[in-house]
Formats: structure tokens, C-alpha cells, sequence
């Protein structure tokens, strides 16, 4: 993130809204967040570089790749996407020499990817196996369980020739993993969440940002004291300044900046509450929903019990479950995703789709009053900063 | 290919021609031949289950899939389709039991896996870090160069739960890999062929089929001796037929069946030329051409040699010299495959485009007086018989 000062704009782009199994209107799990121009990718199911080609994300602008767990619909689309990043190639043929097959270990930062144990061992043993060379360095940290082994590589194949050897193995502390990123304006930690098979959500946080500031307040004592306007800019990051006349002028307090919560899949968040507590956002999870009458594959038994239960059973969550823990934790605004293939996401041009999401939508709000918002694929939007 | 007795259709159906990477308008590697409403496979790019989705072709009907190298833009789709395929699946919440967790070894035939060494490996490796449970067994048979390993897996890790233990490690025999599967009516065989990293070509060939037979040369004898007209079915069999008055008849000679050619990259396919000859269809690749004025990327100190060596370098081959392999081979039928992003594959809708695949086409021509096809995905057609 070097050279960004602030965050001007924050924006998601859902490039993916499927669970398991891709559909015609969603593609597997992949989210961008846009920092400015900087793009981090929460989880890469697979078509996710052609996604990114039908959107505006900007391929060549991703710099981490956030895997919340290494279920295949969440992350079969990343080697192909770091081999297009990143120039990769197949080899040449007898005698001709590529300088990729030595290893990149250049001047530039390595992509970063962020993941639980075994993202490492996936990464390295597809590109091994794929003869894949690539033209710039990667580097992998793992987000390891108490219940995980805390060193080593888990795979017993030797580093890739682009990877770098400084991966992190990241211990929990207090249960969370905090801070795995920080930069000046925007911080990452992250947690465990429970599905079937270990699986993190991540809190992105910006660092505080200036308050709101009234010129008109200021204005009369600079211009009694003939102190130059350009302390306005020291004010309004928070300072105070000592007029010649002995008045002491302080610049608004510093507001909150944006939170946001993204989840993989889960039948139960609570480890991540604490860390989610008042996000602007929160990304969540509603694979399976009861819709009697309207979804016609709505078996004579089901309830909304018996739903849940099978909802659960599986590793995920209902709409309810996705309000309650939105209610849970006093998030501003709720986002569905990760839906059955069942539940089109056409909505926006579909009346019968967006029937569906709608009542999706509906019984989450059972226990959540914020707004709340089915994603679909190329939803984008920018979160608004605090007022 | 169990109760098939005979091929009455033979299809094709192109699901990705690019090379590399995917453009809006051609998808990774993979192809689609179907004998009679068996789906067999050949690689499996990235997205290929998306392509499938798209396609006529029946996801449920593929039966074995055949990997010429394992690049991942020829690979980076077989695992996801293989989840898709077989009622693939994450895992359950905790204490609850999945059937799958145990492998599924059930008396379904297992889906057969052709592609050299590291194919078992890549996939064993990613349904274990990704935690992938299968609702069907399969199986990985490994063409074995005379300098791999001959025994093995090409990994420590163990079998996949899913994982048929009967994988064959097929070793050549004087340079190629002879039926590696037949039954009554069609046969595979193999053989390497040069690019930048192990790469197999196959050689798919119909059994011979009955010969035309004329009723009329028949009718009159059979009559003349009372013979019922059902001997007729064994005449066309080829058989021959003793009449009560001495007489012998013989039906007419089998023909050979159809004889189809599918190579990997290359730059170049000499080992497979004598498994090739006479091939109905070869499906060559073509990545790079030198189209000086229609491409606008063309260089200005590129020529045809220059173009043609840095092609090869890469491993590749210009349409040039798939028309040579063509003419060698005596094939009656050319299809060009596997072409870089900077080829548009909506040539069917783009005169710009058409122009382009067509002069594409034209260079192939300079080598070949048969019949020559530019590949575009979705492309399907049928492979006639011998008249």
C-alpha cells in the first residue's frame, strides 16, 4: 500500500456469489476490494480471472489475495490467476533458456496471499505440477490453528523458484490472528469461524480519519492573529495550534474509519464477534433458505427448522442466521452471499429472480433492521465513510 | 463403452481453443468427442465446466478424460469438473458423518484419467488440500516416458479416498504408448510429441465397420436356395455364406473405421507421425502466425522464419507447420487449435475476425491440400464415415 495517504474510496466488487457449484447467473466465490487503485482479492473460485476480465477490476492491480478456507469453489481459480498476474509461462523448449525458471526474486513486492493451513502446499504443489514458471515473486502466509502444526510447510516439496521464503506461519493470539496487515490507513485481522473445514473471516479496518471540521470556526481567529490559512490542513488532521494571542485552537477529533467484515462459509461465527463488533459491513454467508411456495424444489416436509438443521449440518448458514449475527454484532449494513445454485442471481432483471431474493432478503431482515443486500455477480459499490 | 456395438455418430465439440490465456471469445483447452452419447475428454483449461454448461455436451455422459500435458491451461479445469461431476463436496460440520469421508470404491465404474507423469500427482494433491470428498471412485492411468520413474506416483502423499488403486503406469513400447484402452469398437493409443514439457498426442480409431454391401448381388441366390433373407445381416458382417447348392457367398470386406489424431502443443509431433498416418482428422495446434498488415502487433523486423522460430522456442507451432504434419501424415481432414488471445474466435460473427482465422487457414494451405478448419468454441461437427 506504499504512497497511499488515505482512502479516497472504498469499493467491492462481487466477481462471484455461487456456492459449490457455478450456475449461468453466479460464478464461484470471489470478492474485490478496491483501496483507491490497489485491489485485494477475498477468495478466487475457479473462472475468477474471467470475471475479473468482464469487470472493472483491474487484473494487473492486485496486490493480496485473502483465501478465507481452501474448499475448491473458493480457491480453483487461483493458480490460473496468479499464472495470468503474473506472466506465467509452460517453459521453453530444448536448450533455450527462460530467466523465470531460476526464480523471481526481483525488487518488486511479492503478491501476498493469506490463507489457513494447506494454501500454502495447494499453491506450491499445483505450480510444481503444473510446470508452472512465473514472472514475479509470491509469498504465502498461513493463518495457523492452536490444533494446527505451528511450523513448517506442510508439503515436503521444496519452495516454488518464485516463492518467496519469507511466509509467515501467524499464531492466534487471545483466538484471533490481529493485525496480519497494517499499513499507515488500513489494517487486516482475522479470525476463525466455524464450517467444515477451517475457515477465517477477515476485518479490514481503516485507520481513523479526520473529522468533520467548520472552517468558519477557525477562520476568525487565524485571520485576528494574521497566522497563516495553511494550518487549516494541521487542524483538520486533528492537531491543535497555539495563536500569538495565546488561544489554543483544536481541530476536530478524528471519526472512526470504515470496517468491514468478510466471511467465508460458516454455520456459526461467534469467534469472530468480538473483532466485528460495529462494522460498517458485513459480508455473510446464506447458502441455503426455506422458501415454501416460491421455490418449487421446497420438499412437503421441510420447515424452516429442518432447514436450518441441514443448513448447518453442512458448514453454512441460513438468511436468519446471517441477520442474527449481523443484530449480534451492531453491523450498519448486511450483505448476502454465497448462494445455492438454486437462487438466481438475475434479480436485476429477473421479476421471478428478484422475487426470490427478496424474500431471501426478507428473512434475514427477521432479526437484523439495518439494510441488507443480496449480492449478485458485479454488484459494486463503495462504502460510505462516517458521517 | 459397455453395450455400445457400434459408433453411429462421431462428434466433436470444441470447448476452448486458446492458448494460455482466455479471451472474451476463445476459453482454455478442451474438446469434447462424443461416440454415440459417451462424452470423452480431451484436457480440461480452466472453466471447462462453465464451457460444458454452455455446450450440448452432457457433463453426466463423460466417461474418461484424456490430458495430453499438464500445463495449467490445459489442467486447471479438471479438478473442479471432477467436483462438479461426481457429487463433489466439503466435508460435513462436526459429528456429522459423510458417507464420501470413507471413499467411494461402489461398483460404478471409476471415471479413467489418461495424461503423463504428474497427472496423479497434481490431482491427488489438490483433492487433498482442498479438502474435496467425491461421490464416485476414479482412476489415473500415466503415460510413462523411458525416462520417468516407471513405478510410482510421483508423490508421497497417499491414494485419495476416491482413488481407484488400479492406476496403470503404461510404459511405450518402440516409442509409443499402444492401446492404452480398447474395447470391441474403439481404441486409444498414444505417443509423445515434443513441446517444453511431456506432452502426449492420441490416437483415437474406430474398429473396422461393415463394408457397403449391395442387397441386389445377394437377393437372387439366396432365393434361388430358399436361404432366409436373415443370412443377409451376417453377409454384411463380412461373413461368408455356403448356399445349398454349394455356392459360396462373401459378403462384402470390413473398411477401416474412422481414425481421429488430437495432439497437445508441440513444436513438433514426429514421434506420433507413423501412429497418425491416413487420420480422418488431425487436430493440430497453430498458436502464433506471421500475418504482416492483418495484425496490427506484427513487428516491423518479423518475418515468416523469424516468427516461426520464436514459436517453436516456446514449444508451439505456426499453421505452417501444421499443414506440413498434415501433408506427412496423409490426414484428410486439418482442424487448427489452440490459438493465442491476440486471434479473435468470433470469426463466425466478425468479418475483421474472419479474415484473419481465414488467412490463418490459407498459411496451413501452403503445406496441405486437404480440408482445413480454424477451431472456435462451441464449434461442433460430426466425423463422417469412409464412403
Amino acid at each position: 500500500m506504499a504512497g497511499r495517504r488515505g482512502l479516497s474510496a472504498i469499493n467491492l466488487t462481487f466477481l462471484g456469489t455461487a456456492s459449490a457449484q457455478p450456475s449461468l447467473t453466479r460464478n464461484h466465490s470471489a470478492l474485490a476490494l478496491r483501496l483507491n487503485s490497489d485491489v485485494w482479492l477475498f477468495d478466487c473460485g475457479e473462472a475468477t480471472q474471467h470475471q475479473i476480465q468482464k469487470s472493472t477490476v483491474r487484473m494487473g492491480k492486485i496486490e493480496k489475495i485473502f483465501i478465507t478456507h481452501t474448499h475448491g469453489d473458493h480457491i480453483f481459480g487461483l493458480l490460473p490467476l496468479l499464472a495470468s498476474m503474473m506472466n506465467g509461462a509452460g517453459g521453453t523448449a530444448n536448450g533455450i533458456e527462460d530467466p523465470r525458471a531460476h526464480g523471481v526474486q526481483d525488487s518488486s513486492d511479492p503478491i501476498e496471499i493469506y490463507g489457513p493451513l494447506g494454501t500454502r502446499a495447494y499453491i506450491r504443489n499445483g505450480l510444481k505440477y503444473t510446470h508452472t514458471l512465473l514472472g514475479a515473486p509470491y509469498v504465502v502466509h498461513e493463518l495457523r490453528l492452536p490444533s494446527d502444526p505451528p511450523d513448517g510447510d506442510y508439503t515436503s516439496l521444496a519452495l516454488h523458484a518464485s516463492e518467496s521464503p519469507n511466509g509467515r506461519n501467524i499464531l492466534q493470539t487471545n483466538g484471533v490472528w490481529s493485525d496480519v496487515y497494517h499499513d499507515a490507513i488500513v489494517s487486516v485481522s482475522a479470525a476463525p469461524i466455524l464450517h467444515s473445514v477451517p475457515c477465517v473471516g477477515y476485518v479490514v479496518t481503516e485507520a481513523p480519519v479526520p473529522g468533520k471540521m467548520d472552517p468558519a470556526k477557525y477562520k476568525p481567529h487565524l485571520k485576528r492573529t494574521n497566522t497563516p490559512m495553511s494550518v487549516m490542513s494541521r487542524l483538520q488532521q486533528g492537531e491543535s495550534i497555539e495563536l500569538s494571542d495565546g488561544i489554543i485552537l483544536q481541530g476536530p477529533p478524528r471519526r472512526p474509519g470504515r470496517k468491514l467484515v468478510i466471511l467465508g462459509d460458516t454455520y456459526d461465527p461467534s469467534p469472530i464477534a468480538e473483532l466485528a463488533l460495529s462494522a460498517d459491513l458485513l459480508i455473510h454467508e446464506a447458502t441455503n433458505a426455506h422458501l415454501p411456495v416460491l421455490d418449487s424444489n421446497t420438499k412437503a416436509e421441510d420447515t424452516f427448522e429442518s432447514v436450518e438443521e441441514r443448513t448447518k449440518s453442512r458448514g453454512h448458514s441460513t438468511p436468519q442466521m446471517a441477520g442474527a449475527f449481523a443484530a449480534q454484532i451492531g453491523a450498519r449494513q448486511l450483505v448476502l452471499n454465497h448462494f445455492s445454485a438454486r437462487y438466481p442471481g438475475n434479480d436485476h432483471v429477473d421479476p421471478t429472480a428478484k422475487t426470490i431474493m427478496e424474500a431471501i432478503a426478507r428473512l434475514a431482515g427477521e432479526h437484523y433492521s439495518g439494510t441488507i443486500t443480496c449480492a449478485r455477480d458485479f454488484m459494486s459499490f463503495d462504502v460510505k465513510e462516517h458521517v
